[in-house]
């Protein structure tokens, strides 16, 4: 989507060891109106799929999923991350490992919000290695419904995630798939 | 709001101790129109008011301020909620005492993203002892912007946060003020 990528060139900025900031309007603030143009691209690519429901990870996949979900005209349920190791009955679960934090994490969804009917589109703002993503199929599998597909905005198509998560079959529609960045020559896209 | 106590009343759950649970819309799984028509009528109530960004708190803030911000034409801005101690020096920070989880965390936003020059809207889903938008505000006034009032969709007009944060001379308005509530009974609005 040339409207992203010229966006990431703009105002991403790569740092050492692989982290690409794209905070100025993406994850920490957000520029609504390229979200609305995300989802509408999102709508455009997953035309004629059937979907009950958006699937995103809190905090940064909020804001995108709930704007896009505007265009799909379903609601939005967000994983939590669980701090806690109290996790009641009533929810589904399973733990992600991140490679950005060095540690595991357990993410939960209420099982009232996830139905063997409800046919799932995940949506996330970055894919890397694939955990966070990986760990929203575990969930929406536990529950017995259909995982649509994946949208994710920024996808670094240099690190294993995307290739992982398609070869087990699911369809995932990157926005932008960054093929190579440095902190001398930028951002290069596929 | 009418079309917010309504869906209060029918799909909000009262359980002791205080507790109204609103995750079937607002803050698990997420009803974007409902966002939309909240996001109106925030855009309604500071009709006329320069309003040049909007802050919210992750996470289940994001959600109703992106819907929201479409109505303002601003970005939004999430403050981040600390894990580490590792707060680098380019970021806004303040302590917020968390009355329903019995602990402090801290609260960051970038610097590069409140100017002085802003004139800011809170959003948040809940208020009720008023700890995370008291938090929100004093970032806001650390970076020496204005804030021009606080769009909240459910206010527990019973709990102080309220009153307090108004005593301060911020302008809140709540969507729903709830005014008792109890198992037995449900919610009563004012």
């Amino acid at each position: 989507m040339k409207l992203l990528e010229e966006r990431i060139r703009r105002d991403g900025v790569v740092r050492g060891n692989g982290v690409l900031k794209v905070d100025r309007f993406l994850n920490h603030q957000m520029d609504v109106e390229l979200f609305m143009e995300m989802g509408k691209e999102f709508k455009r690519l997953f035309e004629g799929e059937e979907i009950t429901k958006i699937l995103t990870i809190e905090a940064s996949g909020i804001g995108i999923a709930c704007v896009a979900a505007q265009c799909f005209h379903v609601p939005v349920v967000f994983a939590k991350k669980n701090k806690t190791k109290n996790i009641a009955g009533d929810v589904y679960t399973t733990e992600v490992e991140s490679f950005t934090h060095g540690k595991t994490y357990d993410i939960m969804v209420s099982k009232e919000f996830l139905n063997p009917e409800d046919r799932v589109l995940l949506i996330d703002d970055f894919l890397a290695n694939g955990a966070a993503l990986m760990g929203l199929i575990s969930l929406v599998r536990e529950a017995g419904a259909t995982v649509v597909g994946a949208g994710i905005c920024i996808e670094k198509a240099f690190q294993p995630g995307g290739d992982r998560i398609r070869k087990m079959g699911v369809r995932v529609e990157a926005l932008a798939r960054v093929g190579s960045m440095s902190e001398e020559d930028g951002v290069t896209f596929l």
